[in-house]
């Protein structure tokens, strides 16, 4: 018997059918003598148009009156779960951020979890009964509602496990797991059984979107175990091994590979600045007024310089470019600049794994494998447990092939 | 200057469009220096949704959840009419149920209010503000959503104004005002400037469809002025007259009408017990098992009895005739009927009109009239603001405009 929080996304929901299967692999848990908590999403789409209608009738929208409109989605899903539920014969409840309550600081709109009263919850679950918890959403201290912006489901469903101090938080998504990489780009990606919790961050900051960043990072916090798995399958959750990729504490893998998972993602950009006098202060001249402009910069790279000038490049979210551009260009005269070279053909590809805290020759064997492929590197970036690249677009795939064999992860 | 309620009924915020309508609306009593808050009920065709899928989850769903989902609908509008008045500089709050606090008795699904706390409200609106409350609901003594059954809205907008002591409560629905009859069967019906609470009453009663019953009766008790007007014509209701239909105590009306209106209603049915024995104790009998089956009986007519039998009458909503007919046909041994004769072809027109205190010969111009057209009447029921005859369905129109005449109300 344990106790754990079953989480449920978007899709998992997005019809009454669906919602149905959800009540069916709750009571599972729950006959196999589990106390279970669950937390839903709204049903796919629903939180799309509620925004699309925020939207339309404001730009500049209130955010306390965007939480009270987009909250309502995951308020349907939590009565109708709950009702399925019912039906079955499951006692359930669902509860909203208000009633639990669950506190929130007053960021409307990207609010950050304070506190969760879970002392309620926990008498109702050992007395049989299941909380059926809407996702995304708290109360701010203006006791208005509060959302945590987009996935955050995810989160709810992590501070709630810590909150109940739950065996284990199970995140049902589309996929059935963590993969050493893309399993449309590389068919012989393996699926991990388990996998730290600072390798989800590199994964996930870095495109495997298969969790919201904010819940590893609480999850890591509060040392929560949580399991990624899919809502359609029905792989036995229980007894012996888990179906779905464990996201634990490095010291919870005993067997650490040296790297678990190739990454890639195609949203970059890169900016050169040309013609840069090459004094002190000058890459404050230029990152200041870009950071004023919220404008993350990820890795940086400084020419040699030859003479009296150099460049500079550095490569940040496709999406802020034109903004990155207009800054610097408002900027030239104190910068004092000669150009700018802007290139969006670019991806970047990472190596990620605990295991090269140990271990040596990560980087070298990465550079061989795509020189091998006479791919190009453009930018390195390296962490402690990571060694990114930038390379040109048109190589992503044929790159992630070739360290996805290179660091031997085929199945 | 004055403090208004608006409330603004399903139709009048069907899409983003009408709600700017709406918003533009509330804008126009605001700039003309009143105080108001508006009440607004679920998009057109949300209630019903919400409500299909908890029956389609179960028929029996649980009151508390079924509560939850639907609530969804007014929050999702009020916080959508709160952007839409911010965007044209108007100063506006959501608020739900939970937040005022509106606090209900615990009958989930059909819970009545209890309080309303308006003094925050009313420092708000003192300071600018316009508070929009999502209507139809509120919280009950377990901390749970609570909503009124369908029609709510309005009874959340009467009870606003009693609690914000407001001098109107502006009801805004698809009809311009409470006519003397039904315009569809009457060209000449004409709208009234002033209607009596009882007489209301008794036209809501009998099919004119226009405010939901409890809210005029809760306006009576309240003593709370409402006004039916229209949100999709642009009569100013600033100064002067106002455009729709003021439902005020009969104190205030000084020119009253013998008769106010002519309501019909083609939901009835007819019921005649047969061959019933005539002693006393008979129609606690009959009417016992029908009272515990909740069958509402409307009219009843008992036979003077010839022999040892007699036959009684009585007339039911329609919807209800399968069960009286069930519940009697159980309990035909001790009630001792011979047989059950059913008519579902029958209609009621009733005219109302508080004078009738004061004059007599109402219900017999009501027989003439009637009987100049060659219609029968079956069954007779009189209040003292009100005659109801029963006809045989195929003269509704044709006795509701020879009333009309009779009664001197064709414009």
């Amino acid at each position: 018997m344990a106790r754990i929080v079953m989480k449920f996304g978007g899709t998992s929901v997005a019809d009454l059918d669906r919602i149905r299967s959800v009540a069916a692999r709750v009571k599972r848990e729950v006959d196999a003598g589990n106390e279970v908590a669950v937390v839903v999403s709204a049903m796919a789409g629903t939180t799309n148009q509620l925004v699309a209608w925020c939207t339309a009738l404001s730009a500049l929208h209130d955010a306390r009156e965007y939480d009270t409109v987009v909250a309502t989605g995951e308020q349907v899903t939590s009565g109708l779960l709950a009702i399925a539920l019912q039906t079955i014969g499951v006692n359930a409840r669902s509860w909203q951020g208000w009633q639990v309550p669950l506190a929130t600081d007053g960021a409307h709109g990207k609010a950050r979890i304070e506190s969760i009263a879970g002392g309620d919850l926990i008498r109702r679950m050992q007395g049989g009964q299941v909380p059926v918890l809407a996702g995304f959403q708290g109360i701010g201290p203006d006791g208005r509602v509060t959302t945590f912006g987009r996935g955050g489901s995810d989160t709810s469903a992590v501070a709630l496990a810590a909150a109940l101090r739950a065996e284990r938080c199970d995140i049902y998504t589309d996929v059935d797991g963590v993969y050493t990489t893309d399993p449309r780009i590389v068919p012989r990606a393996r699926k991990l059984a388990k996998i730290a919790y600072e390798e989800m961050l590199e994964l996930a900051s870095v495109g495997a979107k298969v969790l919201q960043t904010r819940s590893v990072e609480l999850a890591m916090k509060e040392g929560v175990r949580v399991q990624v798995l899919s809502s359609f399958d029905d792989g036995a959750t229980l007894g012996g091994d888990l179906p779905g990729t464990l996201v634990v504490d490095e010291e919870e893998i005993v067997e650490k590979e040296i790297v678990s998972g190739i990454a890639y993602s195609r949203d970059e950009a890169k900016l050169t600045v040309r013609g840069v006098p090459d004094r002190p202060g000058i890459a404050a001249a230029i990152f200041g007024p870009l950071s004023a402009a919220s404008v993350n910069v990820d890795m940086i790279v400084q020419n040699v310089s030859a003479d009296a000038t150099t460049d500079l490049t550095f490569t940040l979210n496709r999406a802020d470019l034109p903004r990155a551009e207009k800054t610097l260009a408002e900027h030239q005269a104190e910068i004092g600049y000669a150009t700018l070279l802007a290139d969006k053909e670019v991806a970047k590809i990472s190596v990620v794994g605990v295991g090269m805290r140990s271990h040596s020759g990560v980087a070298s064997t990465m550079f061989r494998a795509l020189a091998s492929k006479g791919i190009n590197i453009q930018v390195i970036s390296t962490s402690e447990i990571k060694v990114s690249v930038l390379i040109s677009a048109e190589y992503t795939e044929l790159a992630v092939r070739a360290l996805h064999t290179a660091y031997g992860l085929d199945a």
